[in-house]
């Protein structure tokens, strides 16, 4: 395959790191976000902003990560990384000498931390809660790796890396959801170790179905009880 | 139908109140969990405990309701209940002069409010988030009524009240899940207005699959993502 004029060929060894995401991620968490919404044939859904990303997922003050919406960057580094700091969640090396990689989109997605970092992917997850367990779990939002960047571990890293902060947190679920047609994710999902449940549907109330229920609960609610 | 020797019954008018639960609740929601588990036919995933309820959901300093784990107690009362306090999320009044209601369990679940008043369902809900909208929303874990009471409007007016909520503080949606043999259920949710999502599927790491991730996401996710 030939490599696109523009792209930036990484090769030899490639520092990956999961960190903690801020504000100044927000432009790229919007590419991958819109990327994804391709990916799964579902743009028409994709309504995400600038601003609302960075009200919502870095409010003022911040949140201890994991107890609320949490955000995660994954960034691919030509040069060895600085010790971990306080935002790193999970680091690796990526040996690409048998199979150079190629990133069309690497001065796009140049990350904001600097030093030839590209950020490849990203992890909203927030905890969620189990009755049966009586114990909090993590919901994984999304998980999402570039196209160049997949099967390379990456994914691996990053749902291992989220599942070992739950496990370490004394939480007793991380749950995802996966579209039925995507074969690959279910084979991976499940061969890290994690149950595809048959039965259960997700219900959504959104949009006008959601709005009409606006103070419903003082008297709407009541008086449609009662009927 | 015979009315069971030890039973309650009601008639006449009755008082629906669905109010934020506190820890003097935990015994009824312990309770209520147990017999949904029996309903949706899951008790081996059944190990709350009246120690971890009250832990998990009612932390010290308490958190405002709905941006964390929240739970909410539906109470019946035989007499008109005082003006709606603070607890108060919706209230309605029933009338059961066409078909009293017998309650076999309702001296067993007497309301910690006391006024005659008895438990007859919970919610649990919390915040989740769509990346695709940038907004949060709430995801309704339970929402149960004991046997006698159902089919009397109440679910409508717990799962209208919630939305109503989601609604008024600006969320995106409100999601939940359902079995999908349980039929008078998933008609219920569509005539509420809610979407089944025929597509997506939920995914679960837990227990022993679960920790085998413990302390993985500083070295051994990484060693394994090189493989």
């Amino acid at each position: 395959m030939a490599t696109p004029a523009n792209a930036t060929t990484f090769s030899g060894e490639v520092w990956a790191e999961l960190r903690l995401a801020d504000a100044g991620d927000v432009p790229h968490i919007h590419a991958l976000i819109h990327q994804m919404a391709e990916f799964e044939l579902l743009t028409e859904l994709f309504a995400a902003t600038h601003e609302l990303l960075t009200s919502t997922l870095f409010p003022s003050p911040p949140r201890p990560p994991f107890t609320s919406f949490t955000a995660l960057i994954l960034d691919l580094s030509p040069s060895p990384l600085p010790a971990s700091g306080s935002s790193t969640i999970a680091s690796h090396r990526l040996d690409l000498s048998a199979s150079p990689l190629a990133d069309p989109e690497a001065a796009a997605f140049a990350s904001p931390r600097g030093g030839g970092r590209v950020t490849a992917g990203f992890v909203i997850c927030f905890p969620n809660y189990s009755t049966f367990l009586s114990k909090p779990g993590l919901y994984v939002e999304d998980i999402f790796v570039r196209a160049p960047w997949r099967r390379r571990g990456l994914g691996r890293m990053m749902l291992s890396a989220v599942a070992g902060k739950a496990a370490e947190l004394g939480m007793g679920r991380v749950e995802w959801c996966v579209l039925d047609w995507n074969k690959n994710a279910i084979d991976f999902y499940e061969e890290m170790g994690a149950e595809v449940l048959p039965q259960w549907r997700i219900c959504r109330l959104t949009g006008a179905a959601l709005d009409k229920y606006k103070g419903d609960q003082e008297e709407g609610g009541g008086s449609k009880a009662a009927e």
